[in-house]
């Protein structure tokens, strides 16, 4: 099956303490696109500004993406500028400056409108649910934002009644929730209609709950990160790509395309942009995804003692 | 094989947004032997004062832990007070009263020094390399806190060449390797001696380190921490039980050891103190093992899409 991704295109720029990078190619629609083209079609839909060349479009057609929804409007392109802390875990926005982002008004091409799985990306509640509901897809996952959460909570909540999965960040799920523990959380936010709810927590893995199911699993243990920007994209990417790819929405796919969800985002993190993704290879994925299978191995086993 | 446990022996008092209790029996001697208890017996090495009454003996009597250790001298019990704030995440100390613990000097009852497994409680290193040159364990798993790492890690290093297993959590090994990235850092600490690192992320799960291998696994997702105090030592005990009960310190066996550890520790956490502890079953042990089997659980595959 293919996926319609709906977010943003971006050219980033990032400080991190091992380097500076101008003019990346990013957003959540290029990175969510870039890793779930590994494992199916994708279509995007997404504006862009004229300084969006022959150079950026041939990286999805590298990919084989389907571009026929990327509009190109008059100015500049989206433009992020990031600094990251010594240990890549505190970011600070230097600029940034939305250019022909702000008047974002996704436009369907008819041909996607059938396209059996949605991912809406990080962009207002309001276009989410503008796209949600002009188009027919059989499973849709979403993602947002704390600003989303904090300046738009009612239009975001009736999104979440149609959504099949949630994919957020930790932070971003307690503060949904308005709750600390995080497993209460959870259980707050499926009840607010998401099937499914994926928890990213960085370095400390990632969480999926359901009302019947719960699974948890570790970060693969990087020990240079060299750029987050994208991994939460790429992540969902991973994840929605693998699901699209076998068309299953069961209990051990959704497992599985956690594994892949977190194999992709490891990669992502590597090197600047999506530089990393761009020279990946099926083996070196599938290799990850053993390693994840190693180190979350142990055997059963009952233990009573008798003497006390 | 049988533990020679070495550590404090207190009465702490708890604030929690969810009540507040004078007077528990706690400290790391106490909180591991409970644990550990359950797997194999386990002989204890710790200072009380006139105020530990047969009321607290019967505690450790009712887990068949050997006392014959216990020293009580003139003067007080050490005392700790803490208050949790309302995630239970973070905790302020409002009094530390050392009391008798002070001048603590463990003395080895001849019977003792041949304990198989050696736990080394959060005291002094000067003191834990005392021990473990007066004894003579097979196995010697060591804790310790950012205090000591800040205040003697001379003693501290020396003793960690001696050590098969170091049992600290997230901060202390970052602090202890300074670096940041827990995986880097754990490579560092790995370098200092122990056979064996087992870094603790509290709400996150746990991780182990050894030169040939790496495994990590997520939190029991508990929905109502009570209190935390102990959770620790809760978990060292759970490890080193099982460890010591099987006699054994293979992989496979050290993984096990891993789920065992977390399933003490998530039981110790939902009630103040030693309480829940001291009403566990073997039955909820196993069965809470066997839940950490099902959310870890997921099926191999591999992947490649032909088309791209």
């Amino acid at each position: 099956m293919s996926i319609l991704a709906v977010g943003s295109i971006a050219f980033d720029a990032v400080e991190t303490p091992f380097g500076s990078r101008e003019q990346i190619l990013g957003g959540s629609c290029t990175h969510f696109a870039i890793a779930a083209s590994f494992f199916t079609s994708v279509n995007v839909v997404a504006v862009v500004g004229e300084d969006f060349t022959d150079e950026q479009l041939a990286v999805f057609k590298s990919r084989k993406i389907n571009t026929a929804g990327l509009e190109r409007r008059p100015g500049k392109t989206f433009r992020w500028k990031g600094k990251y802390g010594y240990d890549l875990n505190t970011r600070e926005t230097i600029y940034t400056h939305l250019n022909v982002f702000a008047d974002f008004d996704p436009k369907i091409p008819e041909e996607f409108k059938d396209t059996p799985f949605l991912f809406l990306g990080n962009i207002s509640p309001k276009l989410q649910l503008e796209v949600f509901k002009n188009t027919r897809p059989r499973f849709t996952a979403l993602d947002t934002m704390n600003y989303w959460i904090e300046s738009t909570p009612d239009e975001l909540r009736e999104l979440l009644q149609f959504v099949d999965l949630l994919i957020i960040n930790d932070e971003e799920a307690r503060e949904l929730a308005r709750e600390a523990n995080l497993i209460k959380a959870a259980r707050k936010i499926l009840s607010f209609g998401p099937k499914r709810l994926v928890v990213k927590r960085g370095e400390y893995g990632a969480a999926m709950f359901s009302q019947e199911s719960y699974f948890a699993m570790p970060a693969f243990p990087t020990e240079d990160v060299f750029d987050p920007t994208g991994a939460g994209d790429t992540f969902a990417g991973g994840f929605i790509g693998y699901l699209a790819a076998v068309n299953s929405t069961d209990e051990n796919d959704m497992r599985r395309a956690m594994i892949y969800a977190s194999v992709m985002a490891s990669f992502n993190v590597e090197e600047f942009g999506c530089d990393r993704m761009l020279r990946l290879t099926y083996r070196e994925i599938n290799e990850r995804f053993k390693y994840f299978k190693r180190i979350m191995h142990f055997e059963e086993i009952e233990f009573e003692r008798k003497s006390v």
